[in-house]
C-alpha cells in the first residue's frame, strides 16, 4: 500500500489509506481514542474505537504507521478525519518533551536559546520550520533567476590561503603543515571565473567571519548568495540586475509561499523601482530630514533604519540603494568613483538592514596592484588572484546577498539566528 | 545598442551588431586584419579593412568591444563572419600567455599541474571549461529531481564540534577560544533534520577530509550531494531513489549537454536497472570470475574496477551497487543487517570507482548509544546529535554522491582534480 501524505487525504474520502507520521496529541473519551497525527505536509485528527496494543507506552512525538479510512467529520479542523483501523508503532518517544513543540508558537513563549538548543525539535513547530521553507525558496529563486540570465553555478574553495579583505576576521585552519583560512567570501574566485571566460557566475555557499562581537544581525558562518558578471558599464548594471531579481523573487514567493507569508503576517511590496542615493547625499538627508549628524565614514544600524524609513516615506519602498561609498572603507578591489574619495561600491538596505553589498571591481592589472599597495598589503600575497588580470580581465562587478538577513527581513524576524538552521556564533558551536 | 552573444550572431545576418569578447587570434593579410573573437558562448571570425588605433598593442587575450555587420562567408568556420566597423579596447592583455589556451587541447599537451596552476586561464579553453558546465548540470539535475520528490534543500554548518566518523581525518579550526573542526559530512545534521519533521532533506555543499595521502581519486575539499529520507522500509528504498535519479540525470545530460558529451566522446548508457550485490557475494565473484582472493574487509580500487567490469559483462551496465558491507568498516550510525556481521550500508560503483556511499541508519536511541560505545566513543560527545532520537526518530536512510567523482566518471577524466575548479590537496592551497 502506498503512503498518502496528510495534505492529500481529502482526495481519498471514504477510501482506505496508509499514513506515516508523529503522534502530536492523544485523548481518550470512553472507549474512543483521539489522536493528532502529523507528517511533513500537515496534521490530521485520527479516531480509533479498537483496542491498541501498547497504547500506554505511546507518548506524544512517537512515530507511527496508520491504516485507516478517511471520513467526513464536520467538527474536525479540516472537515475530515481518519478512522483508524490499525496503528503500528515505528519508534516510541522515550523522554519527556522539553516543550510542547506542536502548540501555537505564541503560546509556547520559547526563549531563542531554547529554540536553538533544541533546534531539531523546535523545527517541528510548523511556523518555525516554515522559515527554512521560505529560505529554500529564496535560494531557489536566486538560482532560477540567474540561470535564466545565463549565469553558471560554481563552487569555489572555502579553505584559502589569504583573506579577501586583508587578513582580519579570519578563522585559522590547520591545513597539514600550513596555516590556511576559511573564506570570508568567494570574491577573488568569482572574479577569476569571470576572467576565465565564464563571464557570469554565481555561487550559493557558506562564508566565514571571525567577528568577535555578538549582535542580532551577525553570524560567524552565513550563507552568501554571490554573483559576478563581466562586460558591465558600471555598478549600475549590477544594481539593475538586482532590482530585476528582487521583483522576480517577490513574485515567486507570493505565488509559491503565500500561506507562509500569511502565517507571518507579511505582505510583500510590489517592487517598481528602488532609489539609488549616493553616500554623501544619504548623509545630507539624515542631517536635513532627521536632524542627525553621523560623522562616521560608514553607516551605523541607526542610519540604515532611518534611510529605509526615508525611502518608504518618499519613494514608497522599504528598499534603498546607497551608492558611491567612501573608497577608504571598501575593499581594495572596489573600482574608484570619478571623484576619487568615493568608490563604485553600493549597499542595498531593506527594512532598516543591509542585505547586499556590491560594486564594480577594478579590472586593470596595474591599478589593482597599486590599490593593494595603497591599502598596505603586498601584491605578492595575491599572486594567484592577480594572475588572470594580466590576460584580459573584462570590466566586471557583482554583489553578495546574505541569505539569512534577507530571510529575516522578509519575515520580520528579530534575530538572524532564527533564520539559520544551526547558527554559529561566538558561543554556539552545537548543535 | 544591445550586446549580442556570438552563438546568436547567425540570427543577425546583414545586421549591425555589438559584441564583447576576447581576441584569440590576430592575422594580417595586406590591408586586411583577421581576428578570432570569443565570448562565453563561442567564437567568431572578424575581418577589418580599416585602420585600428593601437593595433600593435592588441595582444591576444585582450578584451574588446566590437561594432560590425554579420556577413555570410563560406570559408569561415561557421559560415559567417563579422565585418568589423570599430574595435574598442576594453582591457589590454599585459603579459605573454604561459600557453595558448585557445588551441585544441590535444595539441596543447598541458600537464595537469600547469592546468591547475593557471586555472582561470586554462578554463578559457572551452573543452576544459565545459567540465564545469556538465558539473553544474549534474548538480542542477540532483536538485530538480529531489525537489520533484518533495525534498527540502538545507544548509548545515561546516564548522562543527566533532567528527561524524569518530575524529580521524578532521581539519582543526581555531574557533575563538575553542577548537572546532571542518565537517566531514552533513551526516548528523541531515539526520537531525529528518527528525525535525522535514522527513526529506538534501544538501549540496563542501565537505572536508584531512586525508594525508595523494591519490587521483581523493580531494581534501569536495562537493557532496547529500540526501536523507525518513519513513523508509530499509536501504533498498534509498537505492531505488538513486536509480531513479541516475536515470533522470542521464536523460537530462543527454538532452541539455549533448554537445559536451560528444566533445568528450561519451555515450551515456541507458540505465534500466542496476544490480545489487551483497558484499560477501562480491568477494565470491572476485574469487570465482577473476581468480582473485582479496582478504580485506573493504574494497580496494582494483576490486572496484573488477566488479564494474563484471557488472558490464553480466548486466550490461557500468554501475553496480555493493550492499551489506561489513558492520565493522561502516560508521556507527549504520543500521546493522539481520546478520549482525554485516550492515545495511551500500556503495555505488561506476566505471570502476565508488561514487556513492549510503545506508539505512539506526533510528532507535538506545541502539545508537550502544553502537557509539561499541565503536569506542563516548555518547556524551554526541549529545547534540542524539537528542532528537529521544523524541521519535522515524526509520530513515540516505546517501552522499561525490560530485567531482561523478563528473570524472561521466567524462572519463583521469584525475579528480580535473573536475574541481580549485582543488585542495595535500600540497595545493592556491589558486
Amino acid at each position: 500500500m502506498k503512503r498518502i501524505l496528510i495534505k492529500d487525504l481529502a482526495k481519498y474520502l471514504n477510501k482506505e489509506v496508509l499514513i506515516y507520521g508523529w503522534v502530536e496529541g492523544i485523548r481518550k473519551l470512553g472507549k474512543l481514542k483521539f489522536f493528532i497525527i502529523r507528517d511533513r505536509s500537515g496534521q490530521i485528527q485520527g479516531v480509533c474505537d479498537k483496542d491498541i496494543e501498547n497504547l500506554d507506552k505511546l507518548e506524544k512525538a512517537s512515530v507511527v504507521k496508520i491504516f485507516g479510512k478517511v471520513k467526513e467529520e464536520a467538527q474536525a479542523p479540516k472537515g475530515i478525519e481518519i478512522l483508524i483501523e490499525k496503528i503500528e508503532i515505528l519508534n516510541l518517544s522515550k523522554a519527556i518533551l522539553p516543550f510542547e513543540y506542536y502548540r501555537d508558537l505564541s503560546l509556547l513563549n520559547l526563549k531563542l536559546d531554547m529554540i536553538l538548543d533544541y533546534r531539531p525539535l523546535s523545527l517541528r513547530n510548523f511556523k518555525i520550520g516554515n522559515i527554512f521553507k521560505i529560505q529554500a525558496g529564496i535560494v531557489k529563486a536566486f538560482r532560477n533567476f540567474l540561470e535564466k540570465n545565463d549565469f553558471l553555478e560554481v563552487h569555489t574553495p572555502k579553505i584559502v590561503s589569504s583573506g579577501t579583505e586583508g587578513g582580519s576576521q579570519l578563522f585559522k585552519v590547520e591545513y597539514f603543515d600550513k596555516i590556511a583560512y576559511l573564506a570570508q567570501s568567494p570574491q577573488f574566485y568569482k572574479q577569476m571565473l569571470v576572467g576565465a571566460g565564464f563571464e557570469r557566475v554565481y555561487e550559493v555557499g557558506f562564508v566565514y567571519r571571525a567577528e568577535d562581537h555578538e549582535t542580532s544581525r551577525h553570524l560567524n558562518e552565513y550563507l552568501s548568495l554571490d554573483l559576478e558578471m563581466g562586460f558591465i558599464k558600471d555598478e549600475n548594471d549590477v544594481i539593475d540586475l538586482e532590482i530585476k531579481f528582487l521583483k522576480y523573487l517577490f513574485k515567486y514567493l507570493k505565488k509559491e509561499y503565500g500561506e507562509i507569508l500569511k502565517e507571518y503576517n507579511v505582505e510583500l511590496e510590489e517592487i517598481k523601482n528602488i532609489p539609488r542615493i549616493p553616500f554623501y547625499e544619504a548623509k545630507e538627508i539624515l542631517k536635513k530630514e532627521y536632524k542627525k549628524d553621523f560623522p562616521g565614514e560608514d553607516l551605523t544600524p541607526e542610519e540604515e533604519r532611518l534611510l529605509c524609513d526615508y525611502s518608504l516615506n518618499k519613494y514608497g519602498t522599504s528598499f534603498i540603494f546607497i551608492t558611491k561609498f567612501p573608497k577608504s572603507i571598501r575593499p581594495f578591489y572596489t573600482m574608484p568613483d570619478e571623484n576619487p574619495i568615493y568608490s563604485r561600491g553600493f549597499d542595498l538596505l531593506y527594512k532598516g538592514m543591509e542585505v547586499t553589498t556590491g560594486s564594480q571591481r577594478i579590472h586593470d592589472y596595474d591599478m589593482l596592484c597599486e590599490n593593494i599597495k595603497h591599502f598596505g598589503y603586498n601584491p605578492d600575497n595575491f599572486k594567484f588572484y592577480l594572475e588572470i588580470f594580466k590576460y584580459g580581465m573584462p570590466p566586471h562587478g557583482g554583489l553578495a546577498i546574505g541569505a539569512e538577513r534577507l530571510t529575516c527581513q522578509i519575515l520580520n524576524l528579530k534575530n538572524i539566528r532564527e533564520a539559520s538552521l544551526f547558527p554559529r556564533d561566538r558561543y554556539r558551536l552545537v548543535p
